[in-house]
């Protein structure tokens, strides 16, 4: 029935946001407006605060909440999957073909449906921690052979358990937000001692993440079974890093520096019931096969196509440099939940996690410029003469998702960041 | 002038809070009552938003102000030192002997001076992240002898850099608050696979803790010479610990289960200010010298006694197992601070750093069980004939810490956990 589906909003057929998706995010029409809850449609933005005001939310989960008035998703994201389903299900029929009480209202439409360039969109939700996995056994792999060359690429517990490292959530900015090269400690190899230098080595790391709903009680784990119902929905997350940085601090506790100098993610929220229908089999999990309590009783990944493009100051146009998808990943997020909570870790409504980076098996597929350029071995050459091993000052990252659906497309938006030329010395 | 005050408080002569110490935490007085800040003095606790509705604090920077109504310090930790002294000055002038307007206010003092049996302390601050840091020296060689038996205990970045690594916040706890034994994957040497268990080595680490006050900007670091006006003040802190899940999980990435299921703190923040005069010399930094952007101007050590006693559902009386001191750190608050900004990360008024485990440099001054046992070779026999090499169920954990004045204390109160038996595998 999804396919058939049409709305009276009118909208390109290869839009990220048809009837058929119905994304959350938050925005503001101005810096000094409250932020509020949305939907996209089309080109459209629809403020949910004012149709809840306005009454449109008159189901059993939903009625007398003003959920949507908060400045972030989370009390939204708290409520579970009947409130999620509620609203999807109620802002479709809304939005339908045949149904008026929106599309004959001109008043209630003036003020809810927005064109998107009168408004801002701002962080989804407050994120109170952000982890980030490294569940792509490709990605792991690649990293294994540049990081360690003379060791087994992959170590001992990569194929039981989701790796994954607690990461830096004030840093976490929506897309748009430019973020300035990091300066830190880097070693060449054969130097004696380490420099505090600009970053030489800034990568992009093209992830997804999704957002926790309801939480769990600290020392009570969300099992592998329940974990499905206490994932909201799903961003692209660029997990910038510092490969000079990274290289010289991480051992033995991973990275830090290298890592929190900003991540950025799209602003709309697909949720799962959205993705359903694009659930696939992941990589097969039988050697080994993974501990019961991380054992998945159906298939958990989903066909999400990804894409990054980088756009230079001269070369304006951007120029995809990688194609991926979201199936590759071989620890689901249910995986990656439950093994997150196993130790009675407490997860909390709008908490972010991130995939890792989203490698495929070949060359084209590879889900960072480190990979891809196997170390600045390889660079990149550009339409316009242009060459990259590593992200330049002023360069432009753009990341793309999609699941293709029969006549429509869900999809993720943009997730775009631009890099600014680190401060001058005197600065800091 | 710090050792003649006195107050009309009454008080024992080794009290953690007498008047010259003046920390600032969060109490309510029931599940149903709205948390607000708070002092200690003595053994009571001073209501301050009902000191601030009273019109008590009208120096320049807090007249108008109601920052301690919150349900949190981060307001008043965002308002900077020239507030936090104020504050504190404001407080001692109050409580001091010849000072009429609290002691001779019989109603007043009714409403906002309570026995501290009477209230239940809560977090002291929203965190929004929390870092921990690797800091000793002698913690950091001890552990690299334990976990890499065949390598150089000290790692080659350990002298250039304060190693750290982003903690959860979400299970940042208060004194208090039982913490269940968590369940994860362990791997014995000899073992083909890993397994599901609850974790057999539950250990604590002795650390302290630093809140921040104002933050900084993304991409804007904080210099090594503006740090200490970010850093509002410091509590106990117990690192609980994993270690058979941290040995199987760690690498590449670093500790996340091991550490994710609690950390305990102490609920009075006691003050830079407070501590000033406990500031010397900390370790030598000269071979290395640190680079000039972590290079302090003057001694950034504080002289805090520290010790961990454990208590046994067999040795109800606490035995204290190691005795430490905060100067032994290598790196400084300062320092941490700095390093973890100079990528531009940007900090924020609540955010918590850990030092890491403050290990001294001989036995009896270890920081964990892990060194304090060498990782249970050597047990440790307590008067009772109870002999622990790491932590048992129910047993408890006491954090103890102060800095010896002339003729005082100022002292952090207790940090106290105790560990609960793991779940039952059906309960997961
Ligand atoms: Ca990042
Ligand atoms: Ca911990
Ligand atoms: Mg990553
Ligand atoms: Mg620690
Ligand atoms: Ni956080």
């Amino acid at each position: 029935h999804e396919a058939s589906m049409s709305s009276w909003v009118e909208y390109a057929a290869d839009t990220d946001f048809p009837i058929q998706n119905i994304p959350f995010g938050v925005f503001q029409t101005g810096p000094a407006d409250a932020p509020r809850c949305a939907t996209a449609i089309g080109d459209f933005v629809v403020d949910l605060a004012a149709l809840q005001a306005a009454g449109c939310f008159n189901g059993p989960v939903l009625k007398g909440s003003s959920c949507f008035s908060e400045t972030s998703l989370n009390a939204f994201m708290a409520m579970g999957r009947p409130a999620w389903r509620e609203a999807r299900e109620t802002l479709q029929k809304l939005f339908s073909a045949a149904e008026p009480a929106l599309r004959d209202n001109a008043e209630l439409r003036a003020k809810a449906v927005l064109p998107k360039a009168s408004v801002t969109m701002v962080l989804p939700a407050r994120i109170g921690d952000y982890t980030d996995f490294y569940a792509s056994r490709e990605h792991a792999t690649n990293v294994g052979k540049l990081f360690r060359p003379d060791g087994n690429p992959l170590l001992p517990n990569w194929l039981h358990l989701p790796v994954g490292y607690h990461g830096r959530s004030s840093s976490v900015v929506v897309t748009g937000t430019p973020l300035r090269r990091p300066r830190g400690q880097t070693k060449a190899d054969d130097a004696p001692a380490p420099s505090f230098t600009a970053c030489r080595l800034l990568d992009f790391e093209l992830e997804m993440g999704f957002f926790v709903g309801p939480g769990n009680a600290l020392g009570d784990p969300i099992t592998i079974g329940e974990a499905e119902n206490h994932i909201f929905g799903m961003v692209l997350l660029n997990d910038w890093s510092a490969r000079d940085l990274q290289k010289w601090e991480y051992v033995p506790l991973g990275p830090f520096g290298a890592k929190n100098f900003g991540s950025t993610i799209s602003p709309w929220v697909v949720t799962m019931d959205a993705l359903e229908e694009f659930r696939v089999d992941g990589p097969a999990q039988v050697d080994p096969a993974p501990l019961p309590y991380l054992a998945n009783k159906k298939p958990c990944a989903y066909n999400v196509s990804l894409e990054v493009a980088i756009q230079t100051p001269t070369s304006p146009e951007p120029h995809v440099v990688t194609r991926s998808n979201l199936r590759y990943m071989y620890w689901s997020l249910t995986q990656m939940l439950t093994h997150h909570s196993i130790t009675g870790c407490n997860m909390q409504p709008g908490d972010l996690l991130g995939t890792g980076t989203i490698s495929g098996p070949e060359e084209g597929s590879y889900g960072s410029l480190l990979e891809i350029t196997w170390r600045g071995t390889k660079p990149i050459s550009f339409p316009s003469g242009d060459e990259r091993k590593f992200i330049q000052d002023n360069d432009i990252v753009h990341m793309r998702g999609f699941c293709q659906g029969n006549g429509y497309r869900i999809g993720f938006g943009e997730c775009v960041g631009q890099i600014l030329p680190a401060h001058p010395l005197e600065r800091i």
